[in-house]
């Protein structure tokens, strides 16, 4: 294998591929990047066995071959190379790297095994959608999937595809759902993409100025944009039946400034999270008082509100309140409420298409 | 003990005092602020026992007095307080904070003991400084301290004072030399100052405009700037006698590009970082190779330099190199050698006033 490759276009490449690496493995060729000259150019890629990003970068292939060489070692190398034509030699069991003044020689990753690929194949379905659109709807809804292993179809994501594509995600505590219609409307069906997988589409939406396709088969995904391809396996088994938790009705809605109360929350924090991580609301004669208490002191936030419908007092984690906050672009939210120990509703004011959910903590002492 | 206050600026002083609170300690009151109410405004202190920052901050003094609050907490909720006056009223035990719609309370910090104040007091000595000189020769030698208690003077700082500032700082494998002429000379005396207290010192010097004064009694210095306070013990001891280490000839000169020199340390450690962390320079026929070997490969930098006297192969820990190189504003450097196994002295090729030595590593291998 011999090549003669720009080091900027390389190092580019090399940073893309790598998002795939898996922080811990046990298997010792996953740490590495393949890396493969052909006539076409030179493919890099990276592998989970979950999510396997690649890409392809124009390069002069004086001899095709491939290798795999140890992936964080050869990215911080290829990232300080001086911007010039890098040569690249594969050399016995090292491959070397000359670049400027810059020379060195790497051992390749040697294993048994071979660099597993993700087939892609099978009947495909196509999603067209803005890469605006796609990065947002995914930024607003993947925040609230599930960390931990125990339900493991809540580390992922929910795509509901038809007239609309609707984006799903809740770890039990918080719940995010976010709808926007198709510009070309698809069949029905329903995947589940994994969490880390989608937090990268979302990423690699930056990388182009147009609407992209979202190319499903049975078991994967796969995403095209420029010279990068991303394929992600998609998490199997049933999505919960989340429709059913959706509250029918409200008891009490109130209207609220939203940066109001991301400040008071913010503030508010600071001091439950000397105790027991919670924040008190409530909603009495058109105000919003909000407390917190600890062994430290006490924390006390009023503004004016609108409520319609019964006083109600009610405590969340202020964590998950700021989660959504965050996501909604509108002035004023709406969060209705049933009782204080039921699933409370947050919405933007004006904007359509955003539905977040977030369950109450008890009140235990009297604040 | 009430005042009013505007939010910014108690801010701005609760983070100054604060760069002195302990980052561990046995004494919980010097986890707190001390903060006191007089007719001049508001007083705020913290103090490790080596290092105390006091601020004055203008009030409306309602009623004076003092109290210890949480350093961490309370300077946390004074950041997030809305743009606006703040109402402080001691309440007790506690301190209630109101400003807008944030009303909080904290609970003060309570104990026997009284809350350490530095004297400084005795005969005085006075060294005027430009706050840009000042800021650059501690940065510009700081970093060679040690970071060990194993010789405890070596965590400290030597100034010389006389007809010129020097500052001195050396952990046995550096050694940083910065001297300057002193506007108004004064006479000859030795200081040493902690480390810690002089980065401190460094960071005031972003608060003006002004030539500073650092005025000194037998056991401590003092910075005042506006109207912030810095108090710091010297070290007890004599500094090391370090002229007698200084090099009095060389057998080699050479010039190199700094640049150049950096980007190619800076790639040769990466490989040495895998390895026994060493670098090796040859330097032949006006060429300097760079090398760094390890089990994941090797790496070879080669360049363009003047080299007066005998050949010669060193090696060094690069992270040394690095530290020196960034402080010497010049385009040029030169590296002055006698053995292999003796101490380098790296200077900028134009500049007065920088003399930096560091002691190089056996090279065991044949590389």
């Amino acid at each position: 294998m011999h090549f003669f490759i720009d080091s900027k276009e390389l190092t580019e490449g090399v940073l893309s591929v790598i998002k795939a690496l898996p922080v811990r493995t046990t298997m010792p060729i996953l740490e590495g990047i393949y890396m493969e000259a052909t006539q076409e150019g030179v493919k890099l890629k990276c592998s989970d066995l979950m999510l396997q990003k690649e890409c392809i970068i124009p390069a002069t292939v004086e001899e095709p071959g491939n290798v795999v060489v140890p992936g964080k070692l050869f990215s911080e190398i290829v990232r300080k190379l001086p911007d010039s034509i890098a040569e690249i030699t594969l050399n016995g069991k090292s491959i070397d790297i000359n670049c400027g003044r810059a020379k060195s020689s790497l051992q390749c990753v040697e294993t048994n095994e071979e660099f597993p690929d993700m087939r892609f194949n099978g009947e495909t379905f196509l999603v067209k959608i803005d890469h605006n659109d796609c990065r947002d709807m995914i930024n607003q809804t993947v925040f609230a999937t599930a960390q931990d292993d125990s339900k493991p179809i809540l580390t992922g994501v929910l795509l509901e595809l038809g007239e609309n594509i609707t984006i799903v995600a809740t770890d039990a505590y918080q719940f995010a759902m976010r709808t926007m219609p198709l510009k070309a409307p698809v069949s029905e069906r329903d995947v589940v993409i994994p969490g880390k997988s989608m937090s990268e589409i979302s990423r690699m939406m930056d990388e182009t100025e147009e609407d992209v396709e979202l190319t499903f088969t049975k078991t994967h995904v796969c995403v095209n944009i420029k010279h990068s391809r991303l394929v992600a396996r998609l998490l199997d088994g049933d999505y919960i039946k989340y429709k059913q938790i959706l509250p029918k009705e409200h008891k009490t809605r109130a209207m609220i400034d939203k940066k109001e109360l991301m400040e008071s929350i913010d503030r508010a924090q600071l001091m439950a999270r000397e105790g027991n991580n919670n924040i008190v609301m409530k909603f009495h004669n058109n105000k919003l008082t909000i407390s917190a208490n600890s062994f430290a002191g006490r924390i006390n936030e009023e503004m004016d509100v609108q409520i319609n419908g019964d006083d109600i007092d009610i405590a969340f984690n202020p964590r998950f309140c700021m989660n959504i906050l965050k996501c909604i672009p509108d002035d004023h939210i709406y969060m209705d409420f049933t009782t204080s120990i039921s699933p409370c509703v947050i919405r933007p004011a004006k904007s359509d298409g955003f539905y977040y959910l977030i369950v109450p903590v008890r009140i235990y002492s009297n604040f």
